[in-house]
């Protein structure tokens, strides 16, 4: 069956998700309309069939990795899930790029097995882009693939982080921050120290280390790219994530309390949606696993069609912008 | 001078914070006014006499530790700073409790050094507490005093959260977490799958382990006490501080954009407000050090009057109730 794959085409998880297979297909037939991207759709033909009626190409996988299974297992295990299929297929040159909104372990496991890390590089990293209003996203990383982590892995977060975010931003020099506990580079664990120290020695010509940044500041567009262990980078992640959400549910409430507070509502929604528009992680189109060697881009689990539409878009760029050789390039000058 | 010190008072340092001595000293005479909480003025009497309209006892220090000065040297060399007196004061049994806005650094170190640690304690730690709307608020700890920690030091700071929320909360049986990447006890660095498993193993009658909880849950209420390395714990709350303030200052950019949108700002700030209130950092009373061998608050660098005085007002209360002691029999139990 695999022979038969038309070239150029980008793996896409159909089982992956809270909403998959539905949204997934949906999103799928939505890059294909809105950006002429076509996405090989990867999971239960079956199951595929009863949304795909534009006659995307399918490949049949028979498993599914569900959310609860155990990361490495699963991928050892299930040979034949669509997530594990999905690297296959980039493993074999046979697609461009593997998207999936499932077990975000299991996606990691199955890029490290299946595709293998760039030559030289020590540990992958989830790049996350956090959005910002009015301003390009900050590039985050490791947001949660290595809980624990050594300073010269972080030196390569802030090398990958920089090629990621000068290709998807186009800035010719991006800022690369540390995230710690203080801005003097005394502050912080003796890990940021010691990191801090060796960016400030590497003194390189693809991005500018511009120093310690706080948990405040990852909302003011002060850098390009955040440097951070995965640990970390996951709470902070997770605590803007949870601060936004309450705010808006916050002010909903308010805004429903009575008739002329629904009146104002009113008003200002025009003002606001443009704004909740930006700050939607959907519009973001997921997360580059940086430091394999092939692109895999990790979705949110709630993904909609919207959010692996932009997934698509993403990948897509990614793969014409041949990222992958950039970050060896990057990786190699050390 | 000491000698004539009247006994009972807390040790106030007027020469900390950003709007020291003026916010202080206002602080002081608005907490003798709304609670009759009498506390020593802590600085230099010239400067001090200028706000000082109520005659409250004021013990002259000719020194000031700035906000960027050395943690550990300035509190060994400025023997008659103001923030070393106040820890003095409460060393040598003249003042109840010590509170400072100024370098939290150096009122760690100065409590350290000379009012010391309760037998047994490995590391104090502080403990913020995370305003919520419409229930109390929750105690995060550590935030920021020990950005590497061990799982036995974690162990105590559950021991040690539980008991401060339980005297400032009037709860009977604290839920106690801690922060993860994950909920699953599998989730997380080696440091915190350790904690999990002593947590779990410890079975406290003081206390309810209910295991690990994300950034997202912060917000949330789902615990009275959330224990954290002073790294990640600083991060996160640093994280909220700089969403809930991006958040204000757009939506009171959207609410100022034109006379519709100040017509509608004019009847939402009626429910805002109160709501603001709740979540201003100013009303908590400051972060306590636990685990050293007297009270020591630390109050936040642009503490106001207002912040000062519910500082007052929160020392008192944790004077009254004996926590240390409370602390003492909380570590003793391992």
């Amino acid at each position: 069956m695999a022979d038969s794959i038309e070239g150029g085409l980008i793996a896409l998880d159909a089982m992956g998700g809270d909403f998959a297979p539905k949204e997934i297909v949906l999103g799928a037939k939505k890059a294909l309309a809105d950006y002429s991207i076509r996405s090989l759709l990867v999971g239960d033909k079956t199951k595929i069939s009863e949304f795909n009626d534009v006659s995307l190409p399918v490949y049949h996988a028979s498993e599914v990795i569900s959310m609860d299974d155990d990361p490495a297992k699963s991928v050892r295990n299930k040979k034949d899930s669509s997530l594990s299929r999905c690297a296959d297929l980039v493993s074999q040159g046979k697609c461009t790029a593997t998207i999936s909104a499932g077990n975000t372990g299991a996606a990691m496991a199955a890029a490290l097995f299946k595709i293998g890390r760039i030559k030289g590089v020590s540990r992958p990293a989830i790049a996350t882009t956090i959005p910002m209003v009015g301003h390009h996203p900050t590039v985050m990383l490791d947001s949660g693939a290595n809980a624990e982590c050594q300073s010269d892995w972080l030196v390569q977060f802030a090398q990958m982080g920089a090629v990621y975010s000068s290709i998807r931003y186009n800035i010719e020099k991006p800022k690369v921050a540390l995230l710690s506990i203080g801005e003097e580079s005394t502050k912080g664990s003796p890990l940021i120290k010691e990191t801090h120290k060796k960016l400030v020695d590497l003194s390189s010509n693809s991005f500018e280390f511009i120093g310690n940044v706080e948990g405040r500041d990852l909302l003011e567009a002060v850098a390009d790219v955040v440097v951070t262990d995965g640990f970390t980078g996951n709470v902070a992640l997770k605590t803007l994530e949870g601060s936004l959400k309450f705010f808006m549910k916050m002010l909903l409430g308010v805004m429903n309390t009575n008739d002329e507070t629904k009146k104002a509502q009113d008003v200002l929604l025009n003002y606001l949606l443009p704004i909740a528009e930006e700050l939607d992680p959907e519009t973001t189109g997921g997360a580059m696993l940086l430091g394999i060697d092939g692109i895999s881009i990790i979705s949110h689990g709630s993904s909609s069609a919207k959010a692996i539409s932009n997934a698509l878009r993403v990948s897509d760029e990614l793969v014409k912008a041949n990222i992958v050789e950039h970050l060896k390039k990057a990786v190699e000058q050390n």
